[in-house]
């Protein structure tokens, strides 16, 4: 999926993510390893490489962005542990292999969730991993993750997914529950690599944008895929949201409306990238490729 | 408890920890309601206290620490939401009145928590709480709050409290056990109060020591009470160690000895307080009063 640089980010942040971890000794060791394991088969990385990509393209060094891109990525891993426990969506299975609370029990999954949201915010602060960046930069970079993570953003979010099932839910609630669950965290990758870059605020700017609208493309185009793809090629029961009750963009808009609504996303998300020039082109590359995966 | 200056901190971070929470508003209000439920009626606010103290004792001000201060309390508050969830110590009351999975749900419990100790960081570097203070202060003392927080702090300890269940341990563990669980956040709230001050290295270390021999002291004294003290006086049932083969300071060195560890500890702390001369004298007398408590 990715082409020659954002390959090579995906690639530092398999090799660098485990090391960002606490080391596995000692009495308490289980949660670390449960730890490792949450944040292990992680798929496309598409976070951590847009914070990396965003700092290269602002003028940065990919490389002084890349523990706060592991970082963003252990916030996004705790959230899919906790969201699996039992009193959640108690799903036993994460691609394909046992959820952390199959593996490790209910108690150390909770910890460990937790253990890694707070190392996310242990490795932006941490006077080793400053690299050269301004404590400044490094502070902005932190509260743009802490308040995308926070209330008011991704667990604010959760909570509205958790308020909204088996209900029909109006335009303006869903797109609010997209816009903190998913979308604050992919804005906040953006914005992070920019910022971590000292880019100014046109770039910031249009960071942001792309992430606002690449978030709700893949939003649209994941509900379209459980309408219409075959649990053959999604690699997971197809049609949950119908059985759910569930209101998507294609219960609410229709097949053919919301796969307009996905089409004209991505087209302001490759608009924004116009303020980056030819050195966007493999992030463009990547936002058609999402519109028309088939998984 | 208290008396002048620290009766003064207790009721200025009263007043700030609620405006220092999320505002509860829109679908997702009732996460953020949880999360100030599971603030309120916190006790004595030990910790807080002591970060604004230091940071007087060292010469700073007291006011610019006050984010911090309830940041850490906020962290407190969250592991006390985690620790009473079902999975753990399934607790249905703290502190006299229902636990915060008991007033609002299992799930909303476990987001609050996560919003809690998210929230925390938040408040931490948000520009918007810096008031002066450098960023570098800033960034250093949220990395000693995040450390402390963590695997290698408390959720390292409670994971070890966890795994000792039933189990006779040996001292070494036993000590480990609480160095993380409580011992970790009391240390970092003294060393964040000098560390905000911009205290010499000397300050730091004394500030630090004092927090070490105060937690385990703290740590005895709840040992001997729940092993001498009658139900009335500790509002809660006594003798809940032994009945639960529970390894304590006194089921490890007997009464007596406990007894006298527990002085030793607090001539220790009282020992690091020389640092400050006579301003200290209220935190003194504070750290005679928790070694003869009642409760």
């Amino acid at each position: 999926m990715y082409t020659a640089v954002l390959e090579h980010h995906r690639l530092r942040i398999e090799t660098a993510l485990p090391q960002y971890l606490p080391v596995a000794e000692g009495a308490s060791a289980v949660t670390a390893e449960a730890m490792a394991y949450a944040c292990e088969a992680g798929g496309k990385r598409i976070r951590p490489v847009l914070v990396m990509e965003f700092a290269r393209l602002c003028g940065g060094d990919a490389e002084k962005a890349l523990p706060f891109a592991c970082a963003l990525e252990m916030i996004h891993s705790y959230s899919l542990v906790h969201d699996d426990l039992p009193c959640m969506d108690n799903s036993p299975l994460r691609r394909g292999r046992p959820s952390t609370h199959a593996a490790y029990g209910e108690t150390i999954a909770l910890l460990a969730g937790d253990g890694l949201l707070n190392r996310a915010f242990e490795v932006c602060v941490s006077p080793k991993n400053r690299n050269g960046l301004s404590a400044e930069s490094a502070l902005n970079a932190t509260a743009v993750l802490a308040d995308a993570a926070g209330q008011d953003g991704m667990i604010g979010g959760q909570t509205i997914d958790l308020q909204s099932e088996g209900k029909l839910i109006e335009s303006d609630v869903l797109e609010e529950l997209h816009r903190k669950k998913t979308g604050a965290l992919l804005i906040a990758a953006c914005k992070m690599g920019a910022i971590l870059a000292d880019a100014d605020e046109a770039r910031v700017a249009a960071a942001e944008a792309y992430g606002a609208h690449l978030g709700l493309a893949f939003q649209i185009v994941d509900d379209l895929l459980d309408a219409t793809a075959t649990a053959e090629q999604l690699g997971k029961p197809t049609g949950a949201d119908e059985e759910n009750k569930k209101s998507t963009y294609v219960t609410l808009y229709g097949l053919d409306g919301a796969r307009q609504m996905a089409e004209s996303e991505t087209d302001a998300a490759l608009e924004a990238l116009s303020a980056f020039g030819e050195a966007a082109n493999e992030l463009r590359e990547l936002t058609g490729a999402l519109l028309n995966r088939p998984s």
